[in-house]
């Protein structure tokens, strides 16, 4: 897999949908095969000692998958250290010139039963098990009062913030969407008036034409590497079809998600050594207002760089491999 | 120093001047003195093998300040792996629905004679020339034709980003500001149209008044804990005059600024361990329009957390430590 000899490159692209600009900048480069080369820091930690191990200690689940032996297979538990937790209003209130409210909410944690095994690393049926979790809490959360945003996400390794090496999701519902994520939903909506199409079925649609950024699809789902990756070998899955909001996604539509999800995930581990990665959803808002103008999917970004000062002073993230060579590099990967 | 033991609270905190949200939450907080427990990783180079040590390999200095030995003490040269580099236009163009320009700039390295020592470490006249460099390129690139920003940054440490452990800033001069800091300099300016006072004066005024998020301060710099912090013991320094543009630094306030930095890069050193940690400075953007309601700082956030999942799929930085106890432990620290 030898890859050409390029003259380096330096290129602005821009976000069509967050109008945020990225920097592909080829120079330092590394070539594909030398991502694989990094050792990713392994936390390891006894199941014995385990909390996801040892769930009675996690309080009562809010959800239990269970396997053909009634063991449980997947089980949502509130998150013992909850980000958004209090419950009561929220409690607007200025110190001063600045603006505050309680952090109220829900946060809750997906376990998978294996101690060792990877999303990428479990069966399809299991895989099909997490989705509907996802399904089903987002379905229950988006209910509660003052939910008005419901996040799915997932850090694998300890370099993309996982602090407990048993692999998890977890679910954050809250009462806002940060201004920044709006931008991007706002952007969308501007789109779609002034054009008449979803701004991402536009972006899917050229991406399939060009082919050069598909990483993998199947008769529902895309997997492609975004012209405006903000991070070597991002991948993003979305549903070919236009569909808003991922809490309604069809029983049968379900199986070639978790396809779509494993696949990228496994493309991923094996190219790029098993490398640390954060995934999260983005979908429309939960606050009962419309959105049909949005397109969920999944953003997958593999730890293959660390945003530093530059990256955190000016909003600018540096890529050093080109979205069209990750996609085919991944695209390559059995 | 025992920190009393308080009941875990989740707030979420406004950025006044970003728009951000982010969210205080103490439940999974450590202690401060806990964070020092903390074990940078340390790539040791030896100085006959850095790039920096042997500067004579890295072409040409754009600027040197020597000793009175006549050896060079702080240097500029060109990053020879830039990220914006190229000459010529922007060559501005379509693919298809996407935008993209060439990544026409400049990109400089700041590096100080010695291998080991950290900025911390030096002395203050040293320090007072890394900041006479700064001023001295920012000067001479504002007035390069396509430069509209001018980005000043230092990582220090591999989790922070520094591939190159020998201590240096950099420099990036480009041709636009990205909209989500463009967002942040408008956010400023209306501030500063409807209540005829800069955001930032009014957010120093009050933080001086109070008191508590106040970390050190002499005649004319003040460092604080920001109310909306992102990170665990996030700093900032501002001048207490209202100053909008860095590179108009009066000669005399140089040397309280050197203070200012090397007292709150020496707190953090010795209250956290020696964290990595990236600063960066922000100022008006170079493009020659009037940003007269702005009101530059340096920023810097050391490595306590990593902004996973959750983080860059809401755009909601969560934080474990209030800023006001942060602020309190770094105080105390001599």
């Amino acid at each position: 897999m030898a890859a050409e000899q390029k003259k380096p490159t330096s290129q602005l692209r821009f976000d069509l949908v967050s109008k945020d600009w990225v920097l592909i900048a080829t120079g330092r480069a590394k070539r594909p095969e030398e991502f694989a080369k990094h050792e990713r820091i392994k936390v390891e930690m006894a199941a014995k000692d385990c909390p996801f191990c040892n769930l009675a200690t996690q309080g009562k689940p809010v959800l239990e998958y269970k396997d053909e032996a009634g063991q449980w297979e997947v089980a949502v538990i509130p998150n013992k250290y909850p980000a958004f937790a209090q419950s009561g209003g929220l409690n607007e209130r200025a110190e001063g010139p600045y603006s505050i409210m309680d952090g109220v909410g829900y946060h809750e944690v997906v376990v998978t039963r294996d101690h060792k095994k990877s999303l990428a690393e479990l069966e399809m049926p299991q895989i099909h098990k997490v989705i509907d979790a996802y399904q089903e809490r987002y379905l229950e959360l988006m209910n509660e009062k003052l939910v008005n945003y419901i996040s799915i996400f997932h850090n694998h390794g300890r370099e993309a913030g996982a602090s407990i090496a048993h692999p998890h999701s977890q679910i954050i519902a809250m009462p806002l969407t940060d201004p920044d994520l709006q931008g991007s939903i706002n952007g969308s909506r501007i789109f779609f008036e002034n054009q008449g199409k979803c701004v991402h079925c536009k972006m899917i649609e050229w991406d399939m034409e060009d082919g050069r950024r598909i990483i993998y699809e199947n008769d529902k789902f895309v997997v492609l590497a975004p012209f405006a990756s903000r991070m070597a070998f991002e991948i993003r899955i979305y549903p070919k079809e236009h569909h808003a909001y991922f809490e309604r996604i069809k029983e049968g539509d379900k199986n070639q998600l978790a396809e779509a999800l494993k696949i990228s995930l496994s493309k991923m581990a094996k190219g790029l050594n098993d490398p640390a990665y954060n995934f999260f959803l983005h979908t429309a808002p939960a606050d009962g207002k419309n959105y049909d103008h949005y397109h969920w999917h999944f953003e997958i970004l593999p730890k293959t760089a660390i945003w530093a000062g530059f990256e955190m002073g000016t909003g600018i993230e540096i890529s050093t491999v080109e979205p069209e060579e990750a996609a085919k590099y991944l695209r390559e990967i059995q």
